[in-house]
């Protein structure tokens, strides 16, 4: 009995657009979908309950960042991290990969794996596929990730192929290491930004066999046409009845193309954070809430928009929060941002229901008038 | 018609402790009431529906802050306070007095008023008591205070007999200056860490004519027994038929030796700067979330709490959350520390009613075991 059941529930006419859901030990997930970021075991400024009004279906969270603090074995301890975070549904871990690749000159990759030191003391680790699948194991989400390595953009074309074949290398490791019958295990495509590359990674990836597969090394610093480009030529090289996740995406734009060719789960830190520096999504494009022509605007955020925060509280109000670095702020702008990115996907899941995607994506387009 | 109401509900048979109801503009007020403070026109952390769960009654905010930024003028054109912070319930508002003393050297006292520098860009400001009476009409609050002088502690006995005097003039031209009537105005007796000179100064504001009356210069560096002792001293100076308010008080114990005393409304910024520090009352005292001793600990802040973050969460993950700066735990932290404060107060006047303050009271030093 695998950990989580995938169903494809229908397929757009005019795209590659599809409607899913997937199954997992804490609950179904209706897909497509995004992830809100939760790097130390909170989404920050939001409560669990705020996550589920705003309509979260499932959360990510980071094993590099528990790893370092407060450690995947006290988290074990306390009982796993949906009940040290207190968020029951479904969750997924990334491996670790990327952030530790991210550090750049504090680590070392070798065959076995990655040495690294902590960007919070600088103290000295190591981690391993096993080592990685260990403290996912520990943390016990619904999904765990392959430990893989993230190129940096630009590489080298001969750097992203011996890359890849590590990361299949990795890939086998990490299959043969994991355990938790309760938790699903996804594999990682890399190939950068060469669309055969792609392929092959996709091939040995596969070949292995997965509960899900999701392209890695996007959103690392290529232009926004590379991106939906690469979107794309992966469209048809993961299976059609496994869910398809695009890690680290993304902007609005991003996701409706991600949809669009195919691709079903999508995580990024964009709403909290662009909230927390007073950028805010709308349906006509963003607009920064510190502009002072919002001074004395009694208007909402987003007039299309009826969450929390757009029925309550005017522009004038939250830009005096943020002028005032408010923690009220924060909280009320990640509030609209990720009822704005959850609101989209629902949006979209409709949309793909009545066979009209390819109309949703023409409307999303012509609506961003602005910004 | 007055724009508040007071009733005398009860008298504990044992000590100066009263039951009462205050009716405002906004709505009814059970007291003895702790008002969470808003500085910038909002409760820092908090939203005004958590606010209401937790218990509070009403809120105070800041005429100093607000009247720089974002300016009583841009909140009067937005509505109103009550309507700029999403907050319909009753809220009080100081004078600017304390904020503008406590300048020290950027600040100079005149008969007319007080020249200042803002703390925020060093600019020119002038604050006298119609100054004062118009912003704080101008933000609307249903209980307005006059403008008074805060002399500093310790101050010399004559400095202390001049500034009251100079706070009694000042108090007869905001009684003046105020025109609103669905505003009540609160007049504040000074008079340092002298009885006799608090009698003077209580009986120059009583024969001024207020809707209710303040202790204001404690919790100004004074040791806590003459803190306590200047309660009991001024126990009886002040109408027993209006509202007795002590402001910028105070620590738990504070609270309960003023409501001893025979006074009925406090506020403090204590519970949320605490909160943010990482400092939690319980009821068994204040501990420090920080501690190493909290790393593992699946208990909640405190046993006897039934706030939503005690029936939530553990030690161990709010100790993760601090240590990890989330905004999560500023959140949390203060959500418990305000329902601690507003269920004291509740357990306060609940103990009136039944006419056993004096045991309450015992009991509240007996639990209080360890910090
Ligand atoms: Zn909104
Ligand atoms: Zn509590």
């Amino acid at each position: 009995m695998a950990a989580i059941s995938f169903e494809l529930i229908k397929k757009d006419p005019g795209c590659a657009a599809r409607l899913g859901s997937l199954t997992t030990t804490h609950g179904r997930i209706e897909t497509p979908i995004f992830m809100p970021v939760g790097t130390q075991a909170t989404v920050k400024a939001m409560t669990p309950e705020e996550l589920v009004e705003v309509g979260s279906q499932i959360i990510l969270a980071n094993t590099y960042h528990l790893y370092l603090r407060p450690g995947h074995e006290l988290v074990a301890r306390m009982g796993g991290l949906h009940r040290f975070m207190h968020w029951d549904r479904p969750m997924l871990t990334d491996s670790g990969g990327f952030q530790v690749f991210s550090l750049g000159e504090l680590r070392k990759i070798s065959e076995e794996g990655v040495k690294f030191r902590s960007h919070i003391d600088g103290s000295r680790h190591f981690i391993s596929p096993e080592v990685s699948i260990a403290i996912q194991e520990a943390l016990g989400a619904d999904i765990a990730m392959c430990f893989d390595e993230c190129p940096p953009y630009p590489a080298e074309r001969s750097y992203v192929q011996k890359s890849l074949e590590l990361t299949t290398r990795w890939a086998r490791r990490c299959k043969e290491a994991h355990t938790r019958p309760d938790q699903a295990l996804f594999g990682i495509v890399q190939g950068g930004m060469h669309a055969d590359l792609r392929r092959v990674s996709a091939e040995q990836i596969i070949d292995i066999g997965f509960d899900g597969y999701a392209l890695g090394g996007l959103s690392v610093g290529e232009e926004k046409e590379v991106m939906h480009g690469m979107m794309q030529e992966c469209s048809d090289i993961l299976p059609e009845h496994s869910p398809r996740y695009i890690m680290g995406i993304g902007a609005p734009e991003d996701l409706v193309e991600a949809v669009y060719n195919g691709f079903d789960m999508f995580d990024c830190v964009m709403p909290t954070r662009n909230a927390r520096n007073g950028a805010l999504f709308t349906s006509f494009g963003r607009i920064n809430i510190k502009a002072a022509i919002y001074a004395e605007d009694q208007g909402p955020i987003d007039p299309a928009c009826d969450c929390y925060v757009c029925r309550n509280y005017s522009r004038a109000y939250l830009r005096h929060l943020y002028r005032s670095q408010e923690i009220l702020a924060s909280r009320l702008n990640s509030w609209h941002n990720l009822h704005f990115f959850l609101n989209l996907m629902k949006q979209v899941r409709e949309a793909i229901a009545r066979g009209e995607f390819v109309k949703f994506r023409q409307d999303f387009y012509a609506a961003r008038t602005g910004c």
